[in-house]
Protein backbone atom coordinates (compact mmCIF):
# COMPACT_ATOMS: atom_id res chain seq x y z
CA UNK A 1 0.00 0.00 0.00
CA UNK A 2 1.11 3.49 -0.65
CA UNK A 3 0.45 5.99 2.17
CA UNK A 4 0.70 9.00 -0.63
CA UNK A 5 -2.37 7.61 -2.28
CA UNK A 6 -4.53 6.52 0.62
CA UNK A 7 -3.72 10.26 1.58
CA UNK A 8 -4.75 11.98 -1.43
CA UNK A 9 -8.02 9.64 -1.27
CA UNK A 10 -9.11 10.75 2.36
CA UNK A 11 -7.36 14.18 2.48
CA UNK A 12 -10.56 15.78 0.13
CA UNK A 13 -13.05 13.92 2.96
CA UNK A 14 -11.42 15.58 5.85
CA UNK A 15 -11.08 18.70 4.00
CA UNK A 16 -14.88 18.76 2.75
CA UNK A 17 -16.14 17.45 7.00
CA UNK A 18 -14.36 20.39 8.07
CA UNK A 19 -15.97 22.96 5.88
CA UNK A 20 -19.18 22.21 7.02
CA UNK A 21 -18.30 21.74 10.50
CA UNK A 22 -17.18 25.67 10.86
CA UNK A 23 -19.94 28.57 10.31
CA UNK A 24 -19.97 29.76 6.93
CA UNK A 25 -17.37 32.42 5.27
CA UNK A 26 -18.58 35.96 6.16
CA UNK A 27 -21.15 34.92 9.32
CA UNK A 28 -20.92 37.52 11.83
CA UNK A 29 -18.25 37.83 13.69
CA UNK A 30 -16.95 37.81 10.09
CA UNK A 31 -13.39 38.31 11.22
CA UNK A 32 -13.26 35.79 13.70
CA UNK A 33 -14.43 33.15 11.21
CA UNK A 34 -11.58 34.08 8.22
CA UNK A 35 -9.30 33.72 11.23
CA UNK A 36 -10.60 30.09 12.68
CA UNK A 37 -9.97 29.36 8.61
CA UNK A 38 -6.78 31.15 7.97
CA UNK A 39 -4.30 28.24 9.30
CA UNK A 40 -7.08 25.48 8.47
CA UNK A 41 -7.45 26.35 4.72
CA UNK A 42 -5.42 24.03 2.68
CA UNK A 43 -3.88 23.56 5.78
CA UNK A 44 -0.87 21.24 6.68
CA UNK A 45 -0.79 17.24 6.11
CA UNK A 46 -4.04 16.34 7.85
CA UNK A 47 -2.06 13.53 9.38
CA UNK A 48 -4.41 13.44 12.11
CA UNK A 49 -7.66 12.94 10.22
CA UNK A 50 -5.93 10.54 7.76
CA UNK A 51 -4.87 8.37 11.06
CA UNK A 52 -8.70 8.77 12.73
CA UNK A 53 -10.01 7.41 9.10
CA UNK A 54 -7.55 4.53 8.94
CA UNK A 55 -8.36 3.53 12.64
CA UNK A 56 -11.81 3.15 11.35
CA UNK A 57 -10.89 1.12 8.39
CA UNK A 58 -8.29 -1.32 10.80
CA UNK A 59 -11.25 -2.16 12.96
CA UNK A 60 -13.70 -3.32 10.03
CA UNK A 61 -15.71 0.20 9.93
CA UNK A 62 -16.18 2.62 6.93
CA UNK A 63 -13.85 5.31 6.56
CA UNK A 64 -16.30 8.05 6.53
CA UNK A 65 -17.56 7.02 10.34
CA UNK A 66 -14.95 8.26 11.85
CA UNK A 67 -15.12 12.27 10.29
CA UNK A 68 -16.77 13.63 13.24
CA UNK A 69 -13.46 12.59 15.34
CA UNK A 70 -11.14 13.68 12.52
CA UNK A 71 -12.98 17.10 12.56
CA UNK A 72 -12.42 17.09 16.10
CA UNK A 73 -8.51 16.13 16.01
CA UNK A 74 -7.87 18.36 13.54
CA UNK A 75 -9.28 21.63 14.96
CA UNK A 76 -7.51 20.49 18.08
CA UNK A 77 -4.52 20.58 16.31
CA UNK A 78 -5.18 23.69 14.67
CA UNK A 79 -6.34 26.00 17.67
CA UNK A 80 -3.34 24.79 19.95
CA UNK A 81 -0.29 26.26 16.52
CA UNK A 82 -2.71 29.20 16.49
CA UNK A 83 -1.82 29.88 20.36
CA UNK A 84 1.34 28.67 20.56
CA UNK A 85 2.59 30.91 17.73
CA UNK A 86 1.45 33.77 19.63
CA UNK A 87 3.90 36.31 21.15
CA UNK A 88 3.82 35.41 24.57
CA UNK A 89 4.51 31.91 23.42
CA UNK A 90 6.85 30.95 20.57
CA UNK A 91 6.42 34.49 18.86
CA UNK A 92 6.39 33.09 15.31
CA UNK A 93 5.69 35.26 12.12
CA UNK A 94 5.07 32.32 9.35
CA UNK A 95 3.73 29.49 9.36
CA UNK A 96 3.62 26.42 6.30
CA UNK A 97 4.62 29.38 4.08
CA UNK A 98 1.92 32.21 5.38
CA UNK A 99 1.40 34.66 8.18
CA UNK A 100 0.35 33.51 11.68
CA UNK A 101 -3.25 34.43 12.69
CA UNK A 102 -2.03 36.88 14.75
CA UNK A 103 0.46 38.47 12.61
CA UNK A 104 -2.22 38.04 9.41
CA UNK A 105 -4.97 39.55 12.16
CA UNK A 106 -3.93 40.41 15.69
CA UNK A 107 -3.64 39.13 19.01
CA UNK A 108 -6.57 39.35 20.52
CA UNK A 109 -8.33 37.57 17.60
CA UNK A 110 -5.43 34.93 17.40
CA UNK A 111 -6.52 34.10 21.17
CA UNK A 112 -9.98 33.75 20.07
CA UNK A 113 -10.26 32.43 17.48
CA UNK A 114 -7.86 29.49 19.06
CA UNK A 115 -10.69 29.21 22.07
CA UNK A 116 -13.83 28.90 19.05
CA UNK A 117 -11.82 26.12 17.24
CA UNK A 118 -11.55 24.38 20.40
CA UNK A 119 -15.51 24.89 21.51
CA UNK A 120 -15.80 23.98 17.28
CA UNK A 121 -13.66 20.74 17.74
CA UNK A 122 -16.08 19.74 20.43
CA UNK A 123 -19.12 20.50 18.82
CA UNK A 124 -18.08 18.29 15.55
CA UNK A 125 -17.38 15.10 17.44
CA UNK A 126 -20.67 15.29 19.53
CA UNK A 127 -23.02 16.28 17.07
CA UNK A 128 -21.13 16.54 13.31
CA UNK A 129 -22.28 14.03 10.39
CA UNK A 130 -25.71 13.95 12.31
CA UNK A 131 -26.50 11.37 8.94
CA UNK A 132 -23.86 8.62 9.86
CA UNK A 133 -25.16 5.73 12.21
CA UNK A 134 -23.16 6.97 15.52
CA UNK A 135 -24.37 5.99 18.89
CA UNK A 136 -24.28 8.22 21.31
CA UNK A 137 -22.01 5.89 23.68
CA UNK A 138 -19.73 6.28 20.36
CA UNK A 139 -19.39 9.61 20.77
CA UNK A 140 -18.90 9.67 24.15
CA UNK A 141 -15.73 7.36 24.53
CA UNK A 142 -14.34 9.12 21.06
CA UNK A 143 -14.86 12.23 23.13
CA UNK A 144 -12.78 10.87 26.12
CA UNK A 145 -9.97 10.08 24.18
CA UNK A 146 -9.93 13.42 22.52
CA UNK A 147 -9.96 14.96 25.91
CA UNK A 148 -7.63 12.72 27.81
CA UNK A 149 -5.10 13.93 25.08
CA UNK A 150 -6.17 17.89 24.71
CA UNK A 151 -5.98 18.94 28.02
CA UNK A 152 -3.67 19.55 31.20
CA UNK A 153 -2.12 16.07 31.48
CA UNK A 154 -1.96 15.95 27.22
CA UNK A 155 -1.12 18.66 24.57
CA UNK A 156 -1.59 21.30 27.07
CA UNK A 157 0.45 20.32 29.42
CA UNK A 158 3.53 19.04 26.89
CA UNK A 159 3.37 22.88 25.52
CA UNK A 160 3.77 24.23 29.64
CA UNK A 161 6.91 21.83 29.64
CA UNK A 162 8.14 22.66 26.24
CA UNK A 163 8.01 26.74 27.20
CA UNK A 164 10.21 26.00 30.58
CA UNK A 165 12.43 23.72 28.78
CA UNK A 166 15.70 24.44 29.22
CA UNK A 167 18.09 23.11 26.69
CA UNK A 168 20.90 22.52 28.98
CA UNK A 169 19.21 20.65 31.95
CA UNK A 170 17.94 18.18 29.01
CA UNK A 171 17.75 14.26 29.32
CA UNK A 172 15.63 11.26 26.72
CA UNK A 173 13.23 11.09 29.75
CA UNK A 174 12.32 14.96 29.84
CA UNK A 175 12.42 15.35 25.68
CA UNK A 176 10.56 12.35 25.74
CA UNK A 177 7.94 13.08 28.39
CA UNK A 178 7.29 16.49 26.61
CA UNK A 179 6.90 15.09 23.28
CA UNK A 180 4.59 12.30 24.24
CA UNK A 181 2.13 14.93 25.53
CA UNK A 182 2.47 17.58 23.02
CA UNK A 183 2.68 15.28 19.80
CA UNK A 184 1.90 11.86 20.44
CA UNK A 185 -1.17 11.91 22.45
CA UNK A 186 -3.18 14.13 20.37
CA UNK A 187 -1.82 11.39 16.91
CA UNK A 188 -3.08 8.48 19.54
CA UNK A 189 -6.54 9.90 20.25
CA UNK A 190 -6.92 10.39 16.56
CA UNK A 191 -6.28 6.87 16.08
CA UNK A 192 -8.59 5.50 18.66
CA UNK A 193 -11.52 8.19 18.70
CA UNK A 194 -11.72 7.13 14.51
CA UNK A 195 -11.76 3.15 15.70
CA UNK A 196 -14.55 3.98 18.18
CA UNK A 197 -16.64 5.56 16.19
CA UNK A 198 -15.92 2.61 13.49
CA UNK A 199 -17.29 0.44 16.56
CA UNK A 200 -13.81 -0.58 18.41
CA UNK A 201 -13.65 -1.24 22.52
CA UNK A 202 -11.99 -2.73 24.77
CA UNK A 203 -8.23 -4.57 24.49
CA UNK A 204 -9.06 -3.43 20.24
CA UNK A 205 -8.79 0.29 21.64
CA UNK A 206 -5.87 -0.24 23.65
CA UNK A 207 -4.06 -1.36 21.05
CA UNK A 208 -4.61 1.21 18.73
CA UNK A 209 -3.61 3.36 21.28
CA UNK A 210 -0.18 1.99 21.51
CA UNK A 211 0.22 1.94 18.05
CA UNK A 212 -0.47 5.72 17.84
CA UNK A 213 1.41 6.85 20.78
CA UNK A 214 4.41 5.68 18.92
CA UNK A 215 3.23 6.40 15.48
CA UNK A 216 3.13 9.79 17.45
CA UNK A 217 6.86 9.60 18.68
CA UNK A 218 8.40 8.22 15.47
CA UNK A 219 6.60 12.10 13.62
CA UNK A 220 8.19 13.90 16.10
CA UNK A 221 11.61 12.28 16.12
CA UNK A 222 11.30 12.68 11.62
CA UNK A 223 10.27 16.75 12.47
CA UNK A 224 13.53 17.17 15.02
CA UNK A 225 15.84 15.59 12.07
CA UNK A 226 13.44 17.72 9.54
CA UNK A 227 14.49 20.41 11.58
CA UNK A 228 17.78 19.67 12.71
CA UNK A 229 19.12 23.04 11.93
CA UNK A 230 16.89 25.24 12.93
CA UNK A 231 18.28 24.38 16.91
CA UNK A 232 14.67 23.51 18.14
CA UNK A 233 14.58 23.94 21.84
CA UNK A 234 12.92 20.56 22.87
CA UNK A 235 14.64 18.11 20.58
CA UNK A 236 15.61 14.36 20.97
CA UNK A 237 18.73 15.83 18.76
CA UNK A 238 19.44 17.44 22.02
CA UNK A 239 20.60 13.99 23.66
CA UNK A 240 20.62 11.86 20.66
CA UNK A 241 22.83 11.98 17.87
CA UNK A 242 20.99 11.79 14.27
CA UNK A 243 22.18 8.23 14.07
CA UNK A 244 20.48 7.32 17.57
CA UNK A 245 17.70 9.54 16.94
CA UNK A 246 17.43 7.28 13.83
CA UNK A 247 17.33 4.11 16.13
CA UNK A 248 15.21 5.15 18.27
CA UNK A 249 12.05 5.92 15.45
CA UNK A 250 12.94 3.28 13.80
CA UNK A 251 12.82 0.98 17.23
CA UNK A 252 9.41 2.86 18.14
CA UNK A 253 7.88 1.88 14.66
CA UNK A 254 8.44 -2.15 15.32
CA UNK A 255 6.73 -1.51 18.30
CA UNK A 256 3.68 0.42 16.90
CA UNK A 257 3.54 -2.32 13.95
CA UNK A 258 3.76 -5.24 16.37
CA UNK A 259 0.69 -3.45 18.12
CA UNK A 260 -0.91 -3.63 14.91
CA UNK A 261 -0.31 -7.26 14.08
CA UNK A 262 -2.93 -9.14 14.33
CA UNK A 263 -5.26 -6.57 12.94
CA UNK A 264 -4.71 -8.51 9.73
CA UNK A 265 -5.54 -6.61 6.06
CA UNK A 266 -7.75 -3.91 7.08
CA UNK A 267 -4.70 -2.02 9.22
CA UNK A 268 -2.76 -1.79 5.79
CA UNK A 269 -3.22 2.07 5.75
CA UNK A 270 -1.97 1.96 9.36
CA UNK A 271 0.90 0.59 8.33
CA UNK A 272 1.95 2.50 5.51
CA UNK A 273 1.39 5.65 7.54
CA UNK A 274 3.22 4.68 10.25
CA UNK A 275 6.59 3.85 8.00
CA UNK A 276 5.75 7.53 6.39
CA UNK A 277 5.95 8.75 9.70
CA UNK A 278 9.35 8.01 9.45
CA UNK A 279 10.55 7.93 5.60
CA UNK A 280 9.34 10.95 5.25
CA UNK A 281 12.27 12.86 5.98
CA UNK A 282 14.70 10.10 4.01
CA UNK B 1 -38.04 31.55 48.73
CA UNK B 2 -34.76 32.90 49.70
CA UNK B 3 -32.46 33.24 46.48
CA UNK B 4 -29.64 33.72 49.44
CA UNK B 5 -30.07 30.45 51.06
CA UNK B 6 -31.23 28.71 48.57
CA UNK B 7 -27.42 29.77 47.00
CA UNK B 8 -25.52 28.55 50.52
CA UNK B 9 -26.92 25.35 50.33
CA UNK B 10 -25.80 24.47 46.61
CA UNK B 11 -22.74 26.25 46.11
CA UNK B 12 -20.49 23.49 48.44
CA UNK B 13 -22.12 21.00 46.21
CA UNK B 14 -20.64 22.54 43.09
CA UNK B 15 -17.25 23.49 44.80
CA UNK B 16 -16.79 19.76 46.18
CA UNK B 17 -17.93 18.89 42.12
CA UNK B 18 -14.83 21.62 40.77
CA UNK B 19 -12.78 20.02 42.74
CA UNK B 20 -13.00 16.84 41.71
CA UNK B 21 -12.87 17.39 37.70
CA UNK B 22 -9.62 19.28 38.19
CA UNK B 23 -6.50 17.47 38.32
CA UNK B 24 -5.17 17.32 42.15
CA UNK B 25 -2.67 20.23 43.33
CA UNK B 26 0.59 19.75 42.46
CA UNK B 27 -0.40 16.92 40.06
CA UNK B 28 2.38 17.63 36.94
CA UNK B 29 2.59 20.30 35.45
CA UNK B 30 2.14 21.76 38.89
CA UNK B 31 2.55 25.20 38.01
CA UNK B 32 -0.37 25.20 34.77
CA UNK B 33 -3.00 23.51 37.47
CA UNK B 34 -2.18 26.51 39.88
CA UNK B 35 -3.21 28.59 37.49
CA UNK B 36 -6.18 26.44 36.77
CA UNK B 37 -7.15 26.95 39.93
CA UNK B 38 -6.61 30.23 40.42
CA UNK B 39 -9.37 31.93 39.53
CA UNK B 40 -12.04 29.13 40.23
CA UNK B 41 -11.19 28.67 44.29
CA UNK B 42 -12.98 30.44 46.23
CA UNK B 43 -14.10 31.80 42.92
CA UNK B 44 -17.07 34.15 42.12
CA UNK B 45 -20.67 33.86 42.43
CA UNK B 46 -21.16 30.35 40.95
CA UNK B 47 -24.63 31.86 39.45
CA UNK B 48 -24.32 29.64 36.27
CA UNK B 49 -23.83 26.50 38.35
CA UNK B 50 -26.53 27.06 40.76
CA UNK B 51 -29.02 28.43 37.91
CA UNK B 52 -27.65 24.37 36.46
CA UNK B 53 -29.19 23.30 39.57
CA UNK B 54 -32.32 25.09 39.63
CA UNK B 55 -32.76 23.92 36.18
CA UNK B 56 -32.82 20.39 37.07
CA UNK B 57 -35.07 20.99 40.16
CA UNK B 58 -37.57 22.64 37.78
CA UNK B 59 -38.23 19.65 36.05
CA UNK B 60 -38.77 17.66 39.03
CA UNK B 61 -34.64 16.13 38.70
CA UNK B 62 -32.67 15.95 41.59
CA UNK B 63 -30.45 19.05 41.49
CA UNK B 64 -27.51 16.73 41.72
CA UNK B 65 -28.05 15.38 38.62
CA UNK B 66 -26.76 19.05 36.94
CA UNK B 67 -23.56 18.30 38.29
CA UNK B 68 -21.47 17.86 35.10
CA UNK B 69 -23.17 20.67 33.76
CA UNK B 70 -22.49 22.59 36.76
CA UNK B 71 -18.65 21.97 36.53
CA UNK B 72 -19.04 22.37 32.58
CA UNK B 73 -20.47 25.66 32.77
CA UNK B 74 -18.27 27.50 35.78
CA UNK B 75 -15.51 26.08 34.01
CA UNK B 76 -16.04 27.48 30.11
CA UNK B 77 -17.09 31.23 32.17
CA UNK B 78 -13.62 31.05 33.94
CA UNK B 79 -11.76 30.06 31.44
CA UNK B 80 -13.51 33.15 29.24
CA UNK B 81 -12.57 35.73 32.13
CA UNK B 82 -8.86 34.18 31.92
CA UNK B 83 -8.48 35.67 28.54
CA UNK B 84 -10.83 38.24 28.92
CA UNK B 85 -7.97 39.63 31.33
CA UNK B 86 -5.10 38.98 28.76
CA UNK B 87 -2.62 41.99 28.02
CA UNK B 88 -4.40 42.00 24.41
CA UNK B 89 -7.79 42.43 25.11
CA UNK B 90 -8.68 43.96 28.54
CA UNK B 91 -5.37 44.31 30.16
CA UNK B 92 -6.51 43.65 33.48
CA UNK B 93 -4.10 43.88 36.93
CA UNK B 94 -7.02 42.31 39.21
CA UNK B 95 -10.05 40.58 39.45
CA UNK B 96 -12.42 39.76 42.54
CA UNK B 97 -9.81 41.30 44.50
CA UNK B 98 -6.87 39.08 43.29
CA UNK B 99 -4.23 39.25 40.72
CA UNK B 100 -5.50 38.05 37.59
CA UNK B 101 -3.67 35.19 36.53
CA UNK B 102 -1.25 36.72 33.68
CA UNK B 103 -0.35 38.45 36.75
CA UNK B 104 0.22 36.09 39.04
CA UNK B 105 1.94 33.72 36.68
CA UNK B 106 3.04 34.74 33.28
CA UNK B 107 1.10 35.36 29.73
CA UNK B 108 1.61 32.28 28.26
CA UNK B 109 0.64 29.97 31.31
CA UNK B 110 -2.32 32.57 31.47
CA UNK B 111 -3.73 31.08 28.46
CA UNK B 112 -2.52 27.66 28.49
CA UNK B 113 -4.89 27.47 31.39
CA UNK B 114 -7.63 28.71 30.12
CA UNK B 115 -6.97 26.38 27.16
CA UNK B 116 -6.77 23.55 29.51
CA UNK B 117 -10.39 24.69 31.42
CA UNK B 118 -11.98 24.52 28.59
CA UNK B 119 -10.52 21.12 27.72
CA UNK B 120 -11.57 19.94 31.47
CA UNK B 121 -15.16 21.78 30.64
CA UNK B 122 -15.98 19.39 28.06
CA UNK B 123 -14.76 16.56 30.41
CA UNK B 124 -16.39 16.67 32.98
CA UNK B 125 -19.43 17.29 31.57
CA UNK B 126 -18.99 14.30 29.35
CA UNK B 127 -17.48 12.27 31.44
CA UNK B 128 -17.65 13.58 35.11
CA UNK B 129 -19.91 11.87 38.38
CA UNK B 130 -19.82 8.83 36.72
CA UNK B 131 -22.13 7.44 39.28
CA UNK B 132 -25.30 9.50 38.58
CA UNK B 133 -27.60 7.71 36.42
CA UNK B 134 -26.97 9.82 33.46
CA UNK B 135 -27.81 8.05 30.31
CA UNK B 136 -25.36 9.43 26.62
CA UNK B 137 -28.19 11.01 25.04
CA UNK B 138 -28.55 13.40 28.01
CA UNK B 139 -24.60 14.17 28.08
CA UNK B 140 -24.42 14.45 24.90
CA UNK B 141 -27.61 16.86 24.42
CA UNK B 142 -26.51 18.97 27.73
CA UNK B 143 -23.31 19.57 25.15
CA UNK B 144 -24.93 20.89 22.63
CA UNK B 145 -26.48 23.49 24.71
CA UNK B 146 -22.81 24.03 26.31
CA UNK B 147 -20.94 24.33 22.87
CA UNK B 148 -23.62 26.34 20.83
CA UNK B 149 -23.43 28.54 23.48
CA UNK B 150 -19.47 29.23 24.09
CA UNK B 151 -18.60 28.66 20.47
CA UNK B 152 -17.72 31.65 17.43
CA UNK B 153 -21.79 32.51 17.67
CA UNK B 154 -22.16 32.78 21.50
CA UNK B 155 -19.41 33.43 23.97
CA UNK B 156 -16.13 33.89 21.78
CA UNK B 157 -17.87 35.64 19.22
CA UNK B 158 -19.55 38.33 21.74
CA UNK B 159 -15.85 39.25 23.25
CA UNK B 160 -14.73 39.43 19.69
CA UNK B 161 -17.80 41.88 18.68
CA UNK B 162 -16.99 43.37 22.56
CA UNK B 163 -13.52 44.76 21.69
CA UNK B 164 -14.42 46.23 18.45
CA UNK B 165 -17.00 47.50 20.25
CA UNK B 166 -17.22 51.74 19.02
CA UNK B 167 -18.88 53.63 21.81
CA UNK B 168 -19.98 56.56 19.82
CA UNK B 169 -21.87 54.18 17.42
CA UNK B 170 -23.86 52.68 19.96
CA UNK B 171 -27.29 51.30 19.54
CA UNK B 172 -29.49 49.29 21.77
CA UNK B 173 -29.32 46.53 19.17
CA UNK B 174 -25.61 46.32 18.81
CA UNK B 175 -25.45 47.04 22.74
CA UNK B 176 -28.12 43.97 23.54
CA UNK B 177 -26.52 41.66 20.69
CA UNK B 178 -22.87 41.58 22.36
CA UNK B 179 -24.56 41.04 26.08
CA UNK B 180 -26.82 38.12 24.24
CA UNK B 181 -23.96 36.16 23.04
CA UNK B 182 -21.00 37.04 25.43
CA UNK B 183 -23.21 36.63 29.03
CA UNK B 184 -26.90 35.43 28.19
CA UNK B 185 -25.90 32.40 26.09
CA UNK B 186 -24.17 30.54 28.32
CA UNK B 187 -26.76 31.73 31.48
CA UNK B 188 -29.40 30.33 29.37
CA UNK B 189 -27.29 27.37 28.21
CA UNK B 190 -26.27 26.72 32.49
CA UNK B 191 -30.15 26.40 32.95
CA UNK B 192 -30.70 23.91 29.83
CA UNK B 193 -27.79 21.73 30.01
CA UNK B 194 -28.67 21.58 33.83
CA UNK B 195 -32.66 20.88 33.07
CA UNK B 196 -31.46 17.78 30.62
CA UNK B 197 -29.42 16.21 32.59
CA UNK B 198 -32.47 16.15 34.91
CA UNK B 199 -34.36 14.86 31.85
CA UNK B 200 -36.00 17.35 30.08
CA UNK B 201 -36.42 17.62 26.80
CA UNK B 202 -38.40 19.11 23.68
CA UNK B 203 -40.60 22.75 24.28
CA UNK B 204 -39.45 22.28 28.28
CA UNK B 205 -35.82 22.89 27.06
CA UNK B 206 -37.31 25.59 24.95
CA UNK B 207 -39.00 27.27 27.94
CA UNK B 208 -36.00 27.26 30.12
CA UNK B 209 -33.55 28.01 27.27
CA UNK B 210 -35.99 31.60 26.63
CA UNK B 211 -36.10 32.09 30.64
CA UNK B 212 -32.22 32.10 30.90
CA UNK B 213 -31.65 34.17 28.30
CA UNK B 214 -33.92 36.94 29.62
CA UNK B 215 -32.55 36.24 33.08
CA UNK B 216 -28.64 36.60 31.73
CA UNK B 217 -29.46 39.86 29.88
CA UNK B 218 -31.02 40.91 33.42
CA UNK B 219 -27.77 39.66 34.88
CA UNK B 220 -25.74 42.50 32.50
CA UNK B 221 -27.72 44.88 32.81
CA UNK B 222 -27.45 44.88 37.06
CA UNK B 223 -23.54 44.31 36.01
CA UNK B 224 -24.09 47.83 34.14
CA UNK B 225 -25.79 49.29 36.77
CA UNK B 226 -23.40 48.36 39.42
CA UNK B 227 -20.42 49.32 36.90
CA UNK B 228 -21.95 52.72 36.11
CA UNK B 229 -18.70 54.72 37.68
CA UNK B 230 -16.83 52.31 35.57
CA UNK B 231 -17.34 53.74 31.97
CA UNK B 232 -17.57 49.95 30.40
CA UNK B 233 -17.57 50.36 26.59
CA UNK B 234 -20.28 47.86 26.06
CA UNK B 235 -23.33 49.20 28.83
CA UNK B 236 -26.57 49.39 28.12
CA UNK B 237 -25.77 52.91 29.87
CA UNK B 238 -24.33 53.93 26.78
CA UNK B 239 -27.97 54.30 25.02
CA UNK B 240 -30.28 54.18 28.22
CA UNK B 241 -30.23 56.29 31.24
CA UNK B 242 -30.35 54.12 34.40
CA UNK B 243 -34.19 54.45 34.90
CA UNK B 244 -34.56 53.27 31.30
CA UNK B 245 -31.73 50.01 31.93
CA UNK B 246 -33.83 49.50 35.26
CA UNK B 247 -37.18 49.55 33.05
CA UNK B 248 -35.85 47.06 30.62
CA UNK B 249 -34.53 44.76 33.09
CA UNK B 250 -37.89 44.87 34.60
CA UNK B 251 -39.35 43.95 31.84
CA UNK B 252 -36.97 41.04 30.49
CA UNK B 253 -37.18 39.80 34.14
CA UNK B 254 -41.56 39.18 34.01
CA UNK B 255 -40.80 37.78 30.23
CA UNK B 256 -38.29 35.14 31.92
CA UNK B 257 -41.18 34.23 34.71
CA UNK B 258 -43.83 34.15 31.90
CA UNK B 259 -41.97 31.33 30.96
CA UNK B 260 -41.71 29.50 33.79
CA UNK B 261 -45.13 29.97 34.91
CA UNK B 262 -46.48 25.79 34.28
CA UNK B 263 -43.56 24.95 35.60
CA UNK B 264 -45.41 25.34 39.09
CA UNK B 265 -43.71 24.95 42.86
CA UNK B 266 -40.43 23.20 41.45
CA UNK B 267 -39.67 26.38 39.62
CA UNK B 268 -39.54 28.23 42.83
CA UNK B 269 -35.48 28.28 43.15
CA UNK B 270 -35.57 29.75 39.12
CA UNK B 271 -37.92 32.60 39.88
CA UNK B 272 -35.95 33.54 43.34
CA UNK B 273 -33.01 33.59 41.04
CA UNK B 274 -34.11 35.55 38.34
CA UNK B 275 -35.42 38.12 41.08
CA UNK B 276 -32.24 38.05 42.46
CA UNK B 277 -30.42 38.97 39.07
CA UNK B 278 -32.54 42.36 39.59
CA UNK B 279 -32.59 42.99 42.89
CA UNK B 280 -29.02 42.61 43.84
CA UNK B 281 -28.06 46.45 42.75
CA UNK B 282 -30.58 48.35 44.57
Amino acid sequence: MDASAYWKERAPLVDAALEAALPDVGEAPARLHAAMRHLLFPGGKRLRPVLAMAGAEAVGGPPEHALPAAVAVELIHTYSLVHDDLPCMDDDDERRGIRTVHRAFDESTAVLAGDALQSAAFEALLTGCPELPLTPEQRLAAAREITRASGSLGLVGGQVDDLAFDPNRADVQSVESIHARKTAALIGASVTSGAILAGATGPVVENLRNYGLRVGAVFQISDDLLDADRGEECSLLRVYTPGQARARAEELLDEALGFIEGFGEAAQPLRALAVFALRRNQ
